[in-house]
């Protein structure tokens, strides 16, 4: 399987993302990867651990300043853009790993790659733990903030189908992301798509509020990207204060300070549960004709490590033709109408 | 000083909320309460202690399943409208406390008592901690799920005037939920509202996410009611995960079993730092022409006592007043461009 990454994306590239190639060429012997960026400053770092791995030139980096489109369109010899052309031309690379400025690759996968027939708006999904043993995601995160009815139900169908195959769950329980559980609850948006999501081929459980994100009884949440994004950050930033306030606490108290040592158990359990995002790697970007998988800004080799694995799994997994299917049984039950 | 309150709205009602306004009365020598709901009921649980408590009789009551308006128009004789009724005819009756449904006391607060002349949405405006030592609010955390651009205005006015007097700071720093900081961000209904924000005569900091929420970098977060309280009650729920995770986990390690015990401290201390909710009472239905505060339906008596002191608080601070002034501002402003 041959995937090519975006070795200058990111704060931490090109050493943290050309490590986890590494990584994951050690771990996987049916792996190829091809690298994107400046091809001295890979080969120092590769430093002879060529196996398996080709490099493209690529002289520019687009980085969070530029405007999204303007840098795909412009910025020809970017790493970025050089790694979409490659995933483009090439049949046999099956996807794209970067950690490259979220607005850029979104960007890139529209204009460079496609999307799937009948999605009009690709969406990013990202994974967090609940508080039981399962895992959430959401969708749409942030790709898409100004959104239609029709655009959440393909967040669903996507959402569904991305779903049930990380987690190897058929059926996974879709939510629409709402302000009160009742059917009648919401605004203009949610309440046009409830109907859509009702009659759609998925196990869609009704509205769900955002205090229900983490509780486990949802596995796909769905939302426009502006709301999703408030609930995902939010979210994000909550646990992050909680374990802030912890520390700050018992750094303050002798007792506490103590009881902290007999617990570093619990504590790498807690930070392993949350850290289930890099655990997962990235969030692919779904309703694009190929794999792209987009990773946090601030990604390690693991993560890197973890996207690639994730692309391979989605790939094996059939992901795309499972999402133009559910797409394709929506249609036949319309026309039955 | 006088207040009416709902004895019958809310899930602990109305036990609780006769005994909270027990609690007020003894600590406040200047207050005097009304109670409405069903006299025998509420004189069973004063047994006595009537001293500067009145009743005025109520036959029915307002519940969750009812709908709002319809509630207001046809249960003439429920508590909550009874007490609106008082609330409206008594001039000397500065507020209103209820922990009854909320879309039932925001359809009687504007049915019954009006709105502020410029303010077209009234707003719920809840207090969350952040992870430093200040507190947050969010305006509006629901109650308005649609919004055009000059309902965030109003929010940003309001919620900067409730701040500053709750928190005697006299410019709170007031931001807009968004989904990244830059100015170009966010959808449409952000980017139309930015520029009315920039040129308010408030402390307007810009775009922050929904991570900053809790970061303690910002005062009064301002979002249509639909993000809000996607962000508010995903906050909520993530607090709640995390604790739970942490229980669960001290629990299946005898040796975080022991650590727990001599972190007593630290638990309480996470634990009063986060219920700040609990602490401060309800929210403020912010934008009416009197004081509304509306509690959490599963509030017990010390929320009751929060909510009747941060009601005179307000009164005593001339909340409305100050929200009249910046409206008045604000159309100087308007008329000298």
């Amino acid at each position: 399987m041959k995937i090519v990454v975006d070795a200058f994306g990111g704060d931490n590239a090109p050493l943290e993302i050309i490590e986890g190639c590494v990584l994951a060429i050690n771990k996987h012997k049916d792996l190829e990867i091809i690298l994107t960026g400046a091809t001295e400053e890979i080969k120092k770092i590769l430093n002879g651990r060529e196996e398996r791995i080709s490099i493209v030139d690529a002289k520019e980096i687009i980085t969070n300043n530029d405007k999204p489109t303007e840098a795909i369109r412009y910025k020809t010899d970017s790493s970025l853009v050089k790694a979409y052309d490659i995933l483009k031309n090439q049949e046999d690379v099956i996807g794209l790993v970067s950690a490259g400025s979220t607005g850029a690759v979104l960007a890139g996968a529209i204009m460079k790659i496609g999307r799937i027939k009948g999605i009009t708006r690709p969406a990013l999904a990202p994974i967090l733990p609940t508080k039981l043993d399962s895992d959430v995601i959401i969708i749409d995160s942030g790709a898409n903030v100004d959104c239609k009815p029709v655009n959440l139900l393909h967040f669903a169908l996507m959402g569904s189908a991305y779903y049930s195959i990380v987690y190897n769950k058929p059926s996974p329980r879709v939510a629409l992301l709402n302000n009160g559980r009742e059917e009648e609850k919401g605004n203009e948006l949610v309440k046009e798509a409830f109907p859509l999501l009702k009659n759609a081929p998925i196990n869609f459980i009704g509205n769900r509020e955002g205090g229900d994100f983490m509780s486990g009884e949802v596995d796909v949440m769905v939302a426009d990207g502006f709301a999703g994004n408030a609930l995902l950050k939010g979210t994000e930033g909550a646990v992050g204060a909680v374990l802030s306030l912890l520390k700050k606490s018992i750094k303050s108290h002798a007792l506490s300070k103590i009881g902290a040592l007999f617990m570093k158990q619990t504590f790498n359990e807690l930070k392993n549960r949350i850290d289930i995002l890099k655990k997962h790697g990235g969030s692919p970007l779904l309703g694009c004709k190929k794999l792209v998988v987009k990773n946090h800004g601030s990604c390690k080799r693991f993560n890197i490590l973890s996207s690639i694995e994730q692309t391979m799994l989605l790939h094996e997994n059939k992901l795309i033709e499972k999402i133009e299917n559910s797409l394709s049984l929506l249609e036949k039950a319309e026309n039955n109408d």
